[in-house]
């Protein structure tokens, strides 16, 4: 069934109800408080407008391609180009502006600091690029960011084995209960006995990109056919009083310590 | 003394040395692996060119578009609408085509996650876009995030004041010792005893974004002068055979695990 077709039978999708409430806050809130959306003074002259046209992807092919990227330019950069590099030859710009190759940097957690998995990272600036921030009017892009973290730190990684993988042995899964590359990497480390520079380890992160990119692309299509709902049910700041994953223990132990309340 | 003069008096600047030894190895690289820079399959008719043409920018009025653009985009958007805002008008594309708002996702440290603080992570983008990614022959945005995120958790935060701050009370600063929201934000929350949502955490964070603004651009000012060099001197991955950051018994205690080793 074709996206047409299937708004024709819901009559308006989604997507398209989400679209245009954003689209009038954003008016408002241009009207009454003259710039949220735009800054004049620090965007000068932005062409930036949401969403940027998406055209649906094959998840197995482009987890084949972040897993083949990511011998090139690693975990953040090949979630991103598996994508961005696809739209550029389906849609041309405003993707082929857009300098995928600069986020490299994504690599182990940010050049090495073991914070978020690039391949979380990737995803997430992928589904903003093309749906847009939420101060522009539109909450997918923001609520796919949270679906993905909570995917990536509930699933056991990778899902996804490429059809001619470099490592040809069997590689162990495990479940992070964290978006951090350090508790990621360290907890697959450990279950694989396997050390960091090792060539099985790049191809479990290569896979994990992969897999990442298999999981964006699917939240992506469904968005696009105006099918996504979020699947979310995680909210640091409301249930704890501060930013934070559901790990709490796993760090602080029996003596989780508690926020300044309002 | 101008650009100009400096180079005139050093005969050759660093960075002419590096961007010519790194223009040698992607030359190289292309020249014997057929793409080691650009995967056509991947990035699919890319203009991505290194450095961005920079101009020199004025660290305090930047840190005081930070601060006003943390009330519109949140920490990330902010720190990277404070650099690319003020190119747009120095200097046109490609910082015009940069969607520089899509990054208000960075908020919270990703979504409200905890993970890397979104000035970090928009610190680091901004020096990854403008000098380019290691893979392309440029490492000196790889080594300005390693300094940023060094800096960031060694430094009393926020270092700036702004001129007219929605918060006219004392602010504590406080030593995050880590690059994550959570941390940085549960430290200072604790020693200001403020929940997330007061006025003056609000202000703290947007300070955080200024503060690190500031010092972004002292870092890109020196690397346009031919003048930086890089001040991090800590590699987790060398140090300890994982990623990760300088305070493992924050979390471990002390019972650190040893990481599998080569």
């Amino acid at each position: 069934m074709g996206k047409d077709e299937k708004i024709e039978k819901k009559g308006v999708s989604r997507r398209q109800v989400m679209a245009g409430a954003g689209m009038f806050a954003a008016t408002a809130a241009l009207a009454n408080f003259g710039g949220l959306i735009k800054n004049a003074e620090a965007t000068g002259g932005s062409t930036e407008n949401w969403p940027w046209p998406y055209k649906k992807l094959d998840p197995a092919k482009t987890a084949e391609i972040a897993y083949k990227e990511w011998y090139r330019v690693f975990c953040g950069a090949a979630v991103i180009n598996s994508v961005v590099g696809q739209l550029r030859e389906k849609v041309g710009e405003p993707y082929t502006s857009f300098p995928a190759d600069a986020f490299v940097f994504l690599e182990g957690g940010q050049v090495g600091w073991g914070t978020i998995c690039g391949s979380s990272a990737g995803a997430n600036i992928v589904a903003n690029l093309i749906i847009g921030p939420r101060v522009a009017g539109a909450h997918e892009g923001h609520e796919i960011s949270k679906d993905l973290m909570q995917w990536y730190s509930e699933t056991a990684l990778p899902t996804f084995t490429p059809k001619n993988p470099k490592i040809t042995a069997h590689l162990p899964t495990t479940i992070s209960e964290s978006p951090l590359c350090h508790i990621s990497v360290g907890k697959w480390m450990k279950e694989a006995n396997k050390p960091l520079k090792s060539p099985e380890r790049k191809d479990r992160c290569a896979r994990v990109a992969a897999s990442t990119a298999y999981r964006l692309v699917e939240l992506l299509n469904e968005w696009h056919d105006g099918d996504y709902e979020s699947s979310s049910d995680f909210s640091a700041a409301s249930e704890h009083g501060i930013t934070g994953q559901f790990n709490c223990m796993e760090c602080h132990g029996a003596d989780v310590p508690e926020p300044p309340q309002a």
